[in-house]
């Protein structure tokens, strides 16, 4: 599986998404379930990772994810997701999701998580992606630390091959 | 109701969603149904106005809408909304839905449009909202064709008083 | 694409919908969301589109809506469809929404919409439409005023020429 | 808790639904699940209830449900409910539900069921509800064979007294 | 259609389902919809059903079902379901409903349900099940009320010959 | 806060959740959304959580999740959750995902997640739990490991203190 010779940069994988915190989201006291939020991240990682390699993708993994604040019925949610690093097949995307408390405007971060996502073609398979345009100090740190948290990953699976 | 001294700029109304196409959201033969974007339209425009007001928000009135090219299962529709004008208790949003074909990344206008939303308070009636600060031609040119619209709105209706 | 031969008349083409408002159909303020009303007023229109044209139907164009007066959680809310008119492959069809209070029975109106529909085939292109029958002062006056809106519609979009 | 004196016709209870059956009403065979069906059954009952007691109603029993025909992604599913017989505090409403192929028009019965509803006021304990007034010979059959299906119900729980 | 030969044991067919009570599933007053809890009882039918069968599988009937006390937002939802008998290609399910107040623990029956499912084939057509292993005397009985309940059933439609 | 002093075993904390995988939980090619899989997860893990604190719950963190193998439209999905350890307020919840392949019956693991909860009381704030009562081999060195992953959850985030 040749690595895909085509450069794409990190704006062209960029993914906004905005949601309304409804009861139907919430436990009785009010809060956000933490499943509906990964829910989210899921989407908007995938949406970031079928942007770059304009293919259906697959989740193989999510890394450690806390919930940092409440999030409560009302609130409005705001997700932000991007390319960190474009592997063979697979690609890290990072997603932060904070809340808007609407009457206030006063945001705080609810997560941050990392998503390793994996291209697959027609016949359901992994594919190659094109390589990320890595540009500036910023986006040189993420595809750094992407990559340490892949080894990391590998490591933890006990094998040295990964998509 | 004196108007609210206070200036907010179109900017801080600005909202994306972004959703993927389910098989829920389409007909049997795999094409979105109006509704469902219309749903989605009314969302992203009341985050747009509750963001301007920074109160709670109901919507008055869509604007006719065209659905000019179908959407289909699997494609990613992204929402895009802002404040054309704020009045005293009403503000018209603009919506515009544009479907990405996710393989391809070919974007299509799915429609664009107008809807009214009024501010209301903790006792649910219409409450004063900040005047916008309209930059540019471009804002000036969507603030006065948002005051046209209010006006023919208010003549169908066939009153000289709207919120 | 000749006109369809067969005649079918109004009353083969009314839908009723009726619908307990939920918690997840409202703002924190308990109140509908504009967007719900118009998912079901679309769902309403097709299946009146449906019963017409015995096909496959797409979404055209919705028609300025106005709400009249708020929906909150607990009520029941009616939908009523029936065509106004039918031209070659398209139809407009009229839904009007009432809220009815459970415990008091009182009710009123929300929304009266116009929303326009077009047939379509298995291969997803227009197809003709039987004609539609046109019987009684009322029908022929709202017929009337379909084919007033939609030389408006044409006009607005700048085009002589509508399925 | 004496007999509500107000008397009510039966027309006044009568709720109309329609529903497209979509992909996540069915199994992958594409076919309905029975307890979709069973979930708006019971939705429709409790209108024709609330319509009757004008208060909030609680589901007390289904009687057995035979689904007659398979119904399938795409069809119309019509839903028609009325009151048979009002006891003191719970009403025997029946639902019958067909099923409208959309590109022929041929219907056929999907299910008939009859739903036992028991009216209750703000603290949650049963609360009288108006006299059915029953006219002609169909709606006095009716009445009578639900008293007969309430006394088999209270036969079988072991019990001569019931809402 | 010979009876299939292999014998299955009804442990094989057990099904546990769990679920929180969220307000979209509940009435104003806060108490769960009837038809909520229809819809898990055949969802978790169909499950044991297709356990048994390893086929597809579609619901034919449910028998009367009582709701013996009210289950409310935020109480944990458990189903038991398992195989009383096969027949040739249908199958009696019992499911039992229970509710748990999640802050005490206190568990409370809410109803009991006997789901007649029939096996289909990739044609849509009723296909043989495999023989159910019956052990031990709570077995029988269940078995051998199955069987009544099928006769009763089979009476009251008139007709001695069912799936 | 001192420790709560009853004692509970990991027992009672077990639940057991079934689903069947719909068109609306997957992709367009059929398998099932990352995320999805994570909801479940994270409503099993907080009915576990409610069972052992008999309070509500917030989701902290979900450790890291790789998703071993495809789930498909129309598979059963099963999860098992328990606790492994309790702290103060804190509880670790495993949660299993196994998918079965409804003709067949043959299970795959999907996943396999470290969820930490905490337990809430009225006012929203961290509330003790219960001690768990640990036996036989199997629940120590789970409960040794739950310990262990707490510790480096507590690295991460750079401080000594944790719910």
């Amino acid at each position: 599986m040749p690595q895909n010779p085509r450069l794409r940069p990190v704006a062209e994988s960029r993914v906004q998404m905005t949601e309304i915190v409804l009861p139907e989201d919430t436990n009785p006291g009010g809060t956000i379930f933490g499943g509906r939020v990964l829910a989210l991240v899921d989407k908007c990682a995938a949406v970031a990772a079928m942007r770059h390699a304009r293919s259906e993708v697959l989740t193989v993994s999510v890394d450690s994810v806390e919930f940092k604040s409440p999030v409560r019925v009302g609130d409005i949610l705001l997700l932000d997701g991007w390319l960190n690093a474009a592997f063979r097949s697979s690609m890290e995307v990072e997603v932060q999701v904070r809340a808007e408390e609407p009457t206030t405007g006063r945001c705080s971060l609810t997560t941050r998580a990392f998503v390793t996502m994996v291209a697959v073609g027609a016949d359901g398979r992994a594919t190659a992606v094109p390589a990320l345009e890595i540009r500036g100090e910023e986006e040189h740190r993420r595809a750094q630390e992407a990559a340490d948290r892949r080894r990391a990953r590998l490591e933890r699976r006990g094998s040295g091959h990964a998509p």
